[in-house]
């Protein structure tokens, strides 16, 4: 109980882009019905962490509107809550937040408004299960300073988090921020030598956070470049708490859809969103059951409250409340679905082509491996199948961009009846 | 915002037996997430009404602790709120309501608590879309004392709530409890002469109330058979206000089933639960999206968190979290789903054949015109096909009985591999 | 977290007789804020059971009312809940509840959902401070089959909840129910022989409870009575929980008078409730803070939302929203305040005397070792004191009655001005 | 139903200063159980405008969680919410909001999800009870594009929101910032040709908002002195919306005293808590009722759960769960309150003085004509009666300043024993 979380919500603007257009990394919705935040505040609530802060200040109003909307209804236990800080003005600070330390010394008169013992610092757009009990365990029996959740190099070789060389006694000795860029072979040395990547994930004593930001490195921004390995250079006991279980980090749209593949597996190693014990909480709602006149599903999560026609699905995620047409067929893609159901569709007799669009996918048309953000509306006879074979393409004037090879059709955009993307 | 609306959950004991073995009618599942009373209490609330009481005394404990999740987080507005009054015993009075009227007349004391100006008297499992405020300015433009919802008799002419016929301003000059029984042609002749059939709701000025139950007719237990046609007699002003839409009272396990499976069109002159002016209330859930391996369904509507393999589903109601196994083939069938994700099954070792069976339905079974009530176990290479053609037929030690020609697997009742129901 | 609080609501209706001519015992309200009942229902969930029934069937309306109101905002940690189980009919039962073990015993289908390992059976109108874990880790390491939770029969040599005696291991050799009555000194020489005072406070293990209630006393209603003395007489493991803290089983009028007098004392001996780390929950409630114009107040509880004017208060309890004139004095009672804001007094001209009277107490009134229940109307120039020195009296018809030298004025009674009593 | 109100929270940094040093103008402490913006947030719900966005930038972090906590449990009706919007960054605007009209243009994108008809644009931090539906009803009789709420210029001449002056159909025909710093002589002149004081409260047509801020005035930053002079001066129908209730606007540390002064008269002119049909929302609280040891209390406010011993509390404001020690006397004063009970005083062997000083206000203090922000330490033998008196003064190093002569002890500041203010 003396845990408190500290959630940062916002991650990267661009790595995501244009997912992150209207809001931040937290609030993408990801596997049908949840946002990305939902998987580490469910891990806080399955970890009896009941104290959670999430601080947001990029595009951060879908994200503080969720956080609000999922987290009231959910029972946190004594004193328990989830509170959004957004960044604000003070009389003493006029900026914005400068980074993930920043954040958290300006808000630290916030944060110590109960006597928590440690703080569990946390992103919180990456996607894995964890019981951070077993973290806080081993962190309070090692009598560290700091505990750094880390994963195995060779798996995660990219993660731009840090890497960390351990001693026998699973303490940090080393801390580089920069080695990713490094090629693998010399990498699988590192490891070899004891390296481990960081996740991003700081456990820190309540007073020796304090000391960090204030006394020991006042002007430093960020946690993971600055401040850690900080502390480990001055030599604080920073210990390697090893985590095996599957992590993502969503440093790209590929990522981002690689991870919403994987949760399509029935047996799956990525993101188990069926376990009664670790349920992923997010915001109730009081949708219909989803009605289907005649389809053929395949390897593929169906969301609440959709509405399918006669269509073929195959390897895809279809988010909430999503109307596919007669004959359509979605491949190896993500739907994310709308926020309402139209009622009916407003003309105003000029530019019918595409004010006659309703949200959802339009009769005839075929989706192969891309991405459709909220409330789009996709007319008929259309083809989302990056027909010249693009790897990254700018067109957002036309409502879409590719990203690795994959199509991302953006939030509310109109694609024409007879478009070939 | 003056009329308080009075829900009577219970309904008949026997008629939808035995999907009413252990829950009052009210709370029989209904259309994958919802049960029989969400229908009426949406409709309160979707008129306005917001101080809604729902009497209950048969098997209502999952009733009652349904509307308590259910309705709690809904928005009722200022002073609005859905209580749940259970039969009680009192000083003066030991015994059980002994019907509709005994039951209000015993809590006028708590019914009176806000300056209602008229009760609105509601059976809680019927099935309808009405917007009682018209019926509430019908009855206050023609200044009745009571007002009766009523319907073509032509259409019902099966309704056991009572025949009314009406002068031409619309006021009920009789009201006939048992016409029912007559014969159709009889019955036509009656709606040639003006008769209608009641629907079971009253509109009751609060003074009338006061003055039916304590003066007129103290003794009288129930309002259908009693108060109402004694209202009538005595030449109170009684109002029809006549109804012309969808409107289902479930006299038989025949009629519900016929209920559900008009819920599956999409082009339905049943009830809509699609539509965003008048959202259909139920219990806020954080279930998972539906994983499906390899389905193909046609004129079905799939329930929150379901868990579908390699199946055919056809003409079926597939309530929340159900698991359908491999090789299954469901036809015309409703399946509840079930409370819970099974995590393992418990094995004592000694009768394998049931207890090793999950909830949900095994491999290679086929469940074709059957009701699976929530929580069923049926096992592999089951046939659930009234292979018999039996019509009526209690089975109830062997885990079901047949109304109508259709199979009504019980709650939690476990059907062994390889059985032929 | 593998326990279920099993709460019975009603007590008796005759001990706390005119409290419960509208409600159950633990909805009386108490200690200005509060019901009965939230001493219980705060102690499991400050013991961390957050899995806890209410069964009730006397006078139910308000206890269920209070129970969803009051608990559904409180966060009861993942999987928690309050729900109330109302007394019902089904088919093999047309009766009411016949007693706590018959209750328990109807109710099993219910109560066995969790599987939970053992159910804590709790009278719901005792008011007490107990930590229930300790109980539960005495119980387990004990291995008993049950524990029973009891205090020094010398306190209480008057419950009426059965005298047990201890042999050295704390293990419970004998349960009699009817000791009760045996003279003091009698009394003294049982505790001399190891005798305690059961709390009727039980803690079963599940199986011991299926066995009990279905196998070994199928017949039994009551389990202070019979379920629990027959496992006594049958060599079970009975093991006893001595508890010293305050404990108050609201036996009469007298002793609830008693209790709420403890509440007042800023050093207490009575239940705290100012404790941070055990709050006692109740109903939230909007209520606009206490206006007081010119009031002396001595070793009093003073309500949220109270109007008090020139006037004397001392020694007493007064409860939300309590209206109190000029020149008022209030001595040594306890005032249940009212459930609303009069707005307006509403006069039909007739008796005028009686209904002009406001809610709340009137101008240059006197009370003295009262209790005045909710929303009373005491009027001008009232003595409330007993003035000929009753000790028990029955005038009902006047709006009061007196028990122990007590006046109590019911719920929603009208005082006339001038009247004395 | 379509009305979107927006509500600022912030008003301005420095007018009530130091009561903003840690938290926006809205979040202020008021009237011992609410915050300033409850007033503004309950006349929308009371007026049954249920579209709630809250605008909020400086200091916002107990704002948000106050408005977070105190609304989501109030019954909003059908799709209505309290909406916090903070201040955020997106790839296209890095900055802060530039004023109410930047924050209104970069949030339209989100403040037209719902098809609402007009804004309603509101300061968070004015004290008033308004039935806007009244305003709405006249805008719309009047065909307005504008409406502008308006008083007196006599009663308030010195309103910093803008002059304004109608023609005798009462459309604005001037409108004029600057007019505030003439002399009263003239600004009765003023009256005379039909001035009156504007109260910043706009209600403005969609389309006409939308075509304001982006297509006449796309760099204004301001409505009070850009975008609506500008409106008026382009011909625009602007009506005014005339008031003659109690309003307060809080131009300063004195303003708001008075203010919370009013609130202590049982017949007042000023703003009413106490008023059933139009209740003032704000957090639910679990608190104990108030425990009086012996107090004499005149003309005062006392909230939920505080302990009062033996002390004189007179013509005084005293908030949630303040501790009044023994001989203590109180006048003329605002104690806000603490958040809060302290259990134990932590101490460290060195300064005892301070450490030692539990929250509240210590053993024969006294407290005349200061405002005790919360959590403050008040030791004993204190005198806080602005001995010197001082008009205007900074003493914050010693946890005070002195503005209009009262004395304003800061949030958790400590006055050690024996001080004199």
């Amino acid at each position: 109980q003396s845990v408190a979380a500290i959630v940062f919500g916002d991650g990267s603007e661009s790595r995501l882009y244009p997912l992150t257009k209207r809001r931040s990394e937290g609030a993408i919705p990801m596997a049908a019905n949840y946002r990305l935040i939902d998987a580490v505040v469910s891990n806080c609530i399955n970890s009896n962490i009941n104290k959670i802060y999430a601080l947001t200040q990029f595009n951060s109003t879908s994200l503080n509107a969720h956080l609000s909307k999922a987290y009231t209804g959910v029972s946190l236990g004594k004193e328990g809550f989830v509170e959004v800080i957004a960044a604000y003005q003070s009389p003493d600070h006029q900026g914005w937040f400068q980074g993930s330390a920043d954040a958290m010394r300006r808000c630290m008169w916030v944060l110590e408004e109960y006597p928590v013992t440690e703080f569990l610092v946390l992103p919180g757009h990456h996607l894995y299960q964890m019981d951070y009990q077993k973290l806080i365990e081993a962190h309070r029996n090692s009598k560290a300073d700091i505990s750094i959740s880390a994963i195995s190099a060779v798996r995660n070789h990219s993660s731009g988090l840090g890497l960390i060389r351990l001693n026998s006694e699973g303490q940090v000795i080393e801390f580089n921020v920069n080695l990713e860029t490094k090629p693998i072979n010399e990498s699988s040395h590192n490891i070899a030598c004891g390296y481990s990547s960081s996740m991003g994930i700081y456990l820190i004593n309540r007073d020796i956070m304090a000391k960090l930001l204030n006394e020991y490195y006042p002007d430093a921004n960020d946690f993971g470049s600055e401040v850690i390995p900080g502390a480990v250079s001055m030599g604080m006991k920073v210990q390697a708490y090893l985590f095996d279980g599957y992590w993502e980090e969503m440093r790209s749209i590929e990522a981002f859809y690689t991870a919403n593949m994987e949760c399509i597996k029935t047996s799956t190693n990525g993101y188990n969103f069926y376990d009664r014990d670790s349920p992923v909480y997010t915001t109730p709602r009081y949708l219909p059951p989803t009605l289907i006149s005649d389809a053929v599903i395949t390897d593929s999560v169906i969301g609440h409250g959709c509405i399918l026609n006669r269509c073929k699905i195959k390897g895809s995620i279809v988010g909430t409340r999503t109307r596919i047409g007669d004959r359509v067929t979605v491949e190896d893609s993500i739907i994310m679905g709308s926020d309402t159901y139209q009622q009916y569709v407003q003309s105003n007799g000029g530019d019918r082509k595409c004010l006659d669009i309703p949200i959802g996918i339009g009769e005839d048309t075929l989706v192969r491996k891309a991405i459709i953000d909220k409330n789009a509306r996709i007319g008929s006879n259309v083809l989302i199948i990056n027909k010249d074979d693009v790897q990254e393409g700018e067109r957002e004037a036309n409502g879409y961009i590719i990203s690795g090879g994959i199509v991302v059709v953006l939030q509310g955009a109109v694609i024409p009846d007879g478009s070939i993307l």
